[in-house]
């Protein structure tokens, strides 16, 4: 396809509670430079390079994050910058995102991207992207790229993958259908099929065929989608859904593509172990630590220069802030959430 | 006996590495502010009020923190902080402050304070060092304030007592021996025997009779004795002793008060939770803590606003500073000092 055609909406309206204080309310995950030095909004542009012109790169996040992001971005016009009045999850972004490009691009493609996963290999990212954008250009079909999984993950969703389609380079196939978070045991079996791959939210469609999919299983989007410049006003009337559950899984004609180009979600604290190393004690270490008979704990700062010294603890994890210190216990991680809902405003 | 005679020194020599990061080399424990908002020296200062006249007290502390103790201690005469060269543990502090007192007022009965213990009942405190002093004006003993045990502590030395003395207020005993740190079943011994005290350092004497006790069992300290002001030249020649080690435990004429007065030394950060109450959900927060299924923990903090939120963490201590957090497993604490000697010198 005509790579000038090719558009990229960036989602960034989460919060990323799972990983306070790292990610707070007023400065959420996609802001952090924990991993590599730029924050996790600014990678996931700048993967994008020489693949979306970055006037067709546009982010969609919460209203008062707009300035911030614009900040941490001036390689885009800040109009591609655009707020969402408030959230309403990933249906309601992608409706927007399907009204903003057939208002400017009614023959383009769309790539729907989360903000905050890491990717290993870009080149390889780029090149599923480029592939599927291709396919779905041709097809009247909503392409996603999953994850081939590399464990039996219980936190992400699947999508079972059917008959294979004639496609040059990445391996595409038709979806089945799409699965909830399944227990161990049925993950275990996901991934001895070769069938499944995780649904990391990556989206591929041209604006007529997302309408259309809109038009069939969720109608009460469209207003939003065809006056996207009155989501002030249109978002406060619409339910809170994901873009999953209020079409993906109702369409027939999905193709899905096996990316495998070191995803990684980091979605919750314990997630950092995997990206960095551990030090010969066994712990992570990714701010100054001093441990003595202390092994498989995560230590983590931004912000805040603080040395931390571990003695006789096992698999914490300790984060510091300027404002706050996190000291949690690996298998309790999952309740960060409802320990954060416990904080006052300002710490959260 | 004429309170103008009395005279304390109070000896500040040490770094408390059992307590850091609330002490460092830089700012020992004594400066803590932790315990009721003043420095701990400034306590000790404090609670002599009445007793000895301040002109009369002096700190023993190591010469490159007489300036910020005399900053603590602006009710002091600034002459009173005396520096030591280098620091040679408690014999030499003793026949320092000997050598003073000898020099100004030979008549003189001394009181050896440690810096750093906590008192709860300061009038029951000042009575029993006066009964100990009234006793030596007027007998060749040096005095002991032991403090009568609470538990079976295997952190501190015993002092073993014999034949009470006549003494109108405070029971007075003579003392039997002194002996070293003991095993729990003896400590539950020692406890049941009540004829035990521990040995806080606490000690009362005139000068010549500590002297003659200098020259009978220490006579290696009797030049420091002689010429405190020559200490910068004699420090360094002097062996690192304990004054229990080099003297006491060889007298045969001591005379011992069980003090009963709420004193905790606070020795090490376990300690924390003998002086501040836990919370609902059984953590000690001596700084803003937040809490979800945690419990038995102690989190303090000094010179440092943070919030810590802990999750799904038992009996751990989290101390801050500007600096430094320490994560400890309580059962661990005992091994403090061995993780402080892996710091950097800027961090000790």
């Amino acid at each position: 396809m005509d790579p000038t055609h090719l558009h990229a909406f960036i989602l960034a309206g989460g919060r990323g509670e799972r990983f306070w204080p790292l990610s707070t309310f007023a400065r959420p995950k996609q802001f952090t430079t924990l991993f590599g030095g730029t924050p996790l909004i600014a990678q996931a542009v700048g993967r994008l390079e020489g693949l979306v012109p970055p006037a067709n790169i546009r982010v969609i996040t919460s209203a008062d994050l707009v300035a911030a992001t614009r900040e941490a971005l001036p390689a885009l016009p800040p109009a591609n910058i655009v707020g969402e009045p408030v959230g309403r999850d990933t249906a309601a972004a992608v409706a927007l995102a399907c009204g903003l490009l057939r208002r400017d691009d009614p023959e383009g493609v769309a790539l729907v991207l989360p903000a905050d996963p890491l990717i290993g290999d870009v080149p390889a990212f780029r090149a599923v992207l480029a592939d599927v954008a291709d396919c779905v250009a041709r097809e009247p079909a909503i392409g996603v790229v999953g994850i081939a999984p590399t464990y039996p993950a219980t936190g992400y969703g699947y999508i079972e993958c059917g008959e294979p389609l004639p496609s040059p380079r990445t391996p595409l196939r038709r979806a089945r259908r799409f699965v909830e978070k399944p227990d161990l045991p049925t993950a275990r079996a996901y991934l001895q099929t070769g069938a499944y791959v995780w649904n990391a939210g990556i989206f591929v469609w041209r604006a007529d065929v997302m309408e259309a999919a809109f038009r069939a299983h969720a109608p009460e989007w469209l207003p939003l989608l065809a006056r996207p410049d009155a989501r002030d006003a249109l978002y406060p009337t619409l339910p809170k859904r994901s873009i999953d559950y209020a079409v993906m899984e109702h369409c027939g004609d999905l193709v899905v593509a096996a990316g495998d180009f070191g995803w990684d979600d980091v979605g919750s604290l314990p997630a950092l172990a995997r990206q960095f190393p551990a030090d010969p004690a066994g712990n992570v270490a990714i701010a100054p630590t001093y441990a003595l008979d202390a092994t498989g704990n995560i230590v983590a700062a931004e912000g805040d220069p603080r040395a931390t010294a571990l003695l006789g603890v096992r698999g914490l994890i300790v984060v510091h802030t300027p404002k706050a210190t996190l000291v949690c216990a690996q298998e309790h991680a999952q309740n960060l959430k409802a320990l954060v809902a416990t904080l006052p405003p300002e710490l959260r």
